[in-house]
């Protein structure tokens, strides 16, 4: 499917800022980047570098007085790899491969060790077949439990804070998502990016998890994770793939997004 | 200066338990290994990975039963990096090497974005010469105003916590001391191995910094940041660097750290 | 300066035909990458991945017929580093960073390990200020002694082969200057990509050199290194940087390349 | 299965001589590093780091004289993974997974893209089943059609070369292979190490690749690939995995090497 998305960003800067961005697409298997840019306006030197999650980056110094980042993306991207029958298993930590035992760390915004998070995590998937049954139990509790609310957290919600407050948006559902999965020893991953059909149109956070030897899309935001998305960043969670990070004085003024599928 | 250092961790294992261990030595610049074993008795097979920081970590399945894990190491070491006069300067979030930027994001136990976090920040380094100086001055600060204890905090006991209590042991000095660096924008990691002449002889936790064009080592246990080190793995917090994880059912009963200076 | 690039191959394909591409403009301090996009007609699917040396590189199978790879890019680029005075020297071996040592090693078209280019490297820069001044003096020497011209030379000439016919186009003056600097332990590494004021409009290829601590680009096809530049990717030689390989029954029917300068 | 190895390589320094070597064990799936150790006689420093591949690089500056650098390592090791039934398959350059594609580019040593190997590859391996049969018929081909005898190659002598000659030692048998493995586009790489069995025991080495999903070892100086190996380095060739590779003046005088098999 042929897919576009763009995102405007908007600031008003009181001081010279600096800003680090993510917000272009990831170069992977299953996206096709048929064209993407990325403008500061008033135009501004920016450099960039690839993360060591392999996600691009982009640092500039926003000047005083009204600023707008702008990028935009059209992509050719598969559909979400469908989940075989019999379901991906869970694998022994013993078993993983050496590069996702990253993710089943304990992060800034998700702590998988507390205590809280584990009684969690027993109530929902403790009697499940390990793996896909378990984080999908997961993904439908935070839907079903978990009330989605804009204004009543922040960016130093965590998973924890969610975990009692039950209440947040799409960044809220998927850290507490990623804690509980890690807190059973499965892999999970933050991915933010584009989404299709998402109702209030805007960036979207989801998760993804690796079982039966493969990483698996989920979104406990959707009644059941569907549509075509296009991936900016992936890591741990929100501290390494904010999408804007600011060091200085500048307000974000506005930020348009919008996602549409073009003829397959 | 050549040195010497090992640890043996006594297990009783209830169930068959994967580990996950970094115990052996860094290879890098400023110590050259010049021996080194690890060894499981009884024993059983275990692999090896190089992880996203370049530390040497270690699985194994510990069998039931009494287990000790036993590594050990002799090195030459360099004294610690001297501080160059004039002292080594801050360096702007958009001049930084890419490969910092990692460092100065908030992490699991260090949560550098936080509102106290900063206001500490401020009230410690606020008014000093950006960099060298504001660091000693947190290092120092910690060293004064957190009182060293064992027991009072454990696995999960964050820089916030510490923050508050002002009661901990290495690993809270040093997680304290990060998000305060970081906060500043600071590109600061946490690094464990062996230090001569701790008191009571025990793997060791502190701080490295990145001011000036390059990394520096301080710790907020000593009164002034001294001793050869031996550096076992590095990352942004305890979360990256757990000398042993366990996934399973078993209690560690002891452990026993010597650590020697040998003749140079 | 703002620069525009743009390439197009166009193939008649035999037979299904997978080909890698290294087409897209590298993510690095130096070039800002304003909008850059990459489509094959009739489409097909590809992927993409980030190589060893974090070239962006893409996949696909060609369908039988006549097919067009198009690309584009626009960039913000800076000027040409300038050469300090003084020249940036020499560094030895045991100093070197320890990610530029693989640009010392010989490779598949510069065999600097051999005795005849130890010989002409000797003839040519044995005598000079070990650094800067042997560089210039390799560049200028090929430029002088090389003959630029096309069809002499095919994708298996080395630089051995160079070093003897003394003709070739950018790729074999290239090949030739890398094995030269590596014979004196100077990382050198090939880079391809847009050249503004090139006579003959065509991808292009140079060499870069790690000399007193940072990478300097030089150029043996001009009289003078200048113009501006938008690196698409570097590796160890042609080898590592081949804009297009195919596997299977394809010809490549023409090549248009476009480079301008745009307002700055 | 344990086993121990080690080297002893003794020069005579006339001036001081930087050395890079490789020659610490992997860290790796397959072998358990129990102890293993490094030293120069007389004692200097000497600094590491972990390449491009994953392996151990050492570098010092050898003081005028007679110097020994001793290595030896103890290892539970598993015995060669086992070829499957049915035998891996060949796997098309447009699913082969991202980290393997490095390893079917020419090299150094082994110009795979020349006429003369793609006329012998398919000389053998044409009319095949594409995957392990070609590797295991090339293997075999150059087991019983290129002599082994020291002292006819040198360490300039490529694949090319070894393909006319049809004299070598396990290095050019391993060039040989590779170039030939890559012709046919399987990805192929060169590890050193040490092997027990060896009828002249020395450090060896042998070719790996990459069919039906995973890498296997192969061994074309023997008869038939077996016996226990501890490995030390992989690359793309000899450039890569140069277990000591020395610039200045100094003469090696010996080399030591002693394999054990311990008791399992």
């Amino acid at each position: 499917m042929k897919m576009k998305g763009s995102s405007i960003f908007t600031y008003d800067v009181y001081a010279p800022t600096t800003v680090t961005t993510m917000l272009r697409p990831r170069r992977q298997e299953g996206q096709a980047i048929i064209q993407e840019g990325f403008t500061i306006e008033p135009p501004v030197p920016f450099s960039e570098y690839i993360d060591i999650y392999g996600n691009l980056c982009q640092r500039a110094v926003l000047p005083v007085g009204h600023v707008t980042i702008s990028t935009e993306v059209q992509a050719q991207v598969n559909p979400l790899k469908p989940i075989p029958d019999p379901k991906p298993a869970y694998m022994l930590v013993g078993d993983l491969p050496e590069d996702v035992m990253h993710f089943i760390l304990p992060s800034r915004y998700c702590q998988s060790d507390l205590h809280e998070i584990n009684m969690l995590a027993l109530e929902i998937a403790g009697n499940l077949t390990p793996g896909y049954d378990q984080v999908e139990a997961i993904r439908t509790w935070i839907h079903q439990n978990v009330r989605y609310q804009y204004g009543f957290t922040d960016a130093s919600t965590t998973a924890f804070d969610t975990a009692r407050s039950r209440v947040g948006v799409c960044r809220d559902f998927t850290h507490l998502a990623i804690a509980l999965c890690r807190n059973l020893c499965i892999p999970t991953r933050m991915t933010v990016g584009y989404l299709d059909k998402l109702k209030e149109m805007d960036l979207h956070a989801w998760f993804e998890v690796f079982i039966g030897g493969d990483w698996y899309t989920f979104d406990a935001v959707q009644e059941k994770t569907e549509g075509y998305r296009i991936e900016i960043a992936h890591g741990r969670d929100a501290a390494d793939v904010a999408m804007v990070t600011q060091y200085g004085n500048a307000a974000l003024q506005s930020l348009h997004v919008a996602v549409d599928l073009l003829e397959n």
